[in-house]
């Protein structure tokens, strides 16, 4: 089948091995995979990450001398099953699946491993168990959004916000854009938002923020309410970010982290120390959370038309990778292999 | 008055001006006061200290170009009391106090300022409304260890503890022995405890700490229960330590940061990313603790005489700053300026 590979540190477009699907497995074709800023720096810095992945986790599934197919925000229409799986759903169904493959004791995520292709390839393979169909009239593109705002909605539950606390989210990328969607459902109220882009000030105001803020202009910090205790997702995920917020956030706030930032990073603690402030790291999301969102999205809670940009076939992918670094043309890109 | 003087990053023992309670004020002979770890690091670090207070606190009241006490632990008599000042407390009560002066809408930290001397004086003035009188019964030595012990025990408080969490203690200097002893006072059960210090690691025993481990011979965390989410409090404030943390918590982890690390420090965050661990920083302690920790030293709830290690007159302070560098030798050492 035909697949946008990284190989060698640069994305081509050739032939790869047709998936098998074994015990427990189902074959799907893809219909929709959203492109994550994950993948730009995986692609961008593949040896750092396989490197933190064997120190964090002490095993990595991404063997850089062989092929990697990415992509891990997909819709699929289940073509066929595995020997001893239970035909639970019928070819056409169109599902979705957490990017996780279950294979005996141990998990790999699907789309950043050599042996589980991701969806930036014609055909993949996911566990049975994880399928879920995606409700009639939700459309393929939509439903690919269920895990970059599953993402967002477990940031702001891992917030375990109070009634009266008063958040701001720092970077309007695919990440802050789901907070800023989680934070309006919890009701949270007003919900500051920050991006040094107009484009992404305008989808967070879109998206349900009610204050949106352009830091070259002024401190979204000087706009929380002074009585409530602050609660500011950073959703950046660069180096520098968290000192900058430990040094502007206000007394007692809670930080929560959903920004992936995979370098060194420089700290001064005294601020947080004097402060007592909160800092919650937060990644993934649970099975429930991911089943919500496609419950969301199904439910029109989401302008997901807002937040997709742009579509391109698998010959698309490489310069997608190129074009996301501009966050006034894009926000999701979309890789449909059968363009 | 004679006290021991922080001046030109010296400690000398010299005349200083006769302290003059003020309108709300109480002038108070001291009767024992301990030396803390942040009096040695301002001793060594004052520039800093004093750049970093500008930097977090907008301001500082400490000008080094003039003399400072130190001294923020103290157990007191009561001699006089200022101009239009409810006379409470008789001549003679002993009494400890939040180490802060209250002038109006300001707050100056006692012992860290150039306009109120701290407890290495023979006099202090206090501000009346925060005067507790010490139980009939409780030696002023004892009493000394209020300050300290609240700063553990609000490490507690702020840990938020679910019945099931599994504490660990990092560093059993004076702030992880009174984590420990909230921690037993809470019943929160197996307290594992890791110190570098034979010494230390005996007095964490005594404090109430179930399992004690060298950290030269074994990892604390491997004893961690598997099944239960952990806390680990962060008693040592030195930069490296956090990110020691970061790499060996267990998933879900939260840390309670109360060692005060004032350099600048170096983390990556992936590792709390990973494993989705939370940070709260805490400092200081509230009025309601610092209450409840003179109750519990007076019901005998601490067992004081073993953190006291050494007792020295004002001429003795200088050589206490330089022996507290052995946690072999020494935990509290009380300066007694009338000796």
């Amino acid at each position: 089948m035909k697949a946008a590979v990284f190989r060698s540190g640069d994305i081509v477009v050739d032939e790869v091995p047709e998936p098998q699907p074994g015990p427990g497995q189902v074959l799907v074709r893809t219909l929709a995979c959203g492109i994550c800023g994950s993948d730009l720096h995986a692609a961008q810095h593949a040896h750092r990450m396989v490197a933190m992945s064997k120190r964090v986790a002490g095993r990595t599934t991404m063997d850089l001398s062989r092929d990697v197919v990415f992509g891990h925000e997909f819709c699929c229409e289940v073509l066929d099953h595995g020997p001893d799986t239970e035909r639970r759903l019928k070819p056409g169904a169109r599902v979705v699946s957490m990017p996780v493959m279950l294979a005996g004791e141990s998990r790999s995520t699907i789309g950043y491993s050599n042996d589980y292709p991701g969806g930036y390839a014609e055909r993949m393979v996911l566990a049975a168990p994880l399928l879920l169909e995606v409700p009639n009239g939700l459309p393929a593109d939509h439903a690919a959004l269920t895990e970059p705002l599953a993402v967002g909605i477990h940031a702001v539950e891992k917030a375990a916000l109070a009634a009266d606390d008063a958040p701001l989210v720092v970077g309007c990328g695919p990440v802050g854009l789901a907070a800023i969607v989680g934070l309006r459902l919890k009701g949270a109220r007003p919900i500051i938002a920050a991006d040094f882009s107009p484009k992404r000030r305008e989808l967070a105001a879109r998206m349900g923020a009610d204050i949106v803020i352009d830091p070259a202009e002024e401190s979204p910090y000087a706009r929380l309410p002074a009585a409530r205790r602050a609660v500011i997702f950073e959703c950046v995920g660069v180096p520098g970010l968290l000192q900058q917020i430990l040094e502007a956030a206000p007394r007692d706030a809670r930080v929560v982290v959903a920004g992936v930032c995979m370098e060194p990073d420089r700290i001064e603690p005294f601020f947080g120390i004097v402060k007592e402030l909160a800092l919650q790291f937060v990644l993934g999301y649970t099975p429930e959370e991911f089943a919500r969102c496609l419950r969301l999205l199904a439910e029109g809670e989401v302008d997901s038309e807002a937040l997709i940009t742009g579509r391109v076939g698998l010959d698309g992918v490489k310069g997608a990778f190129a074009e996301l670094a501009n966050p006034e043309r894009h926000t999701k890109i979309l890789v449909e292999p059968w363009r």
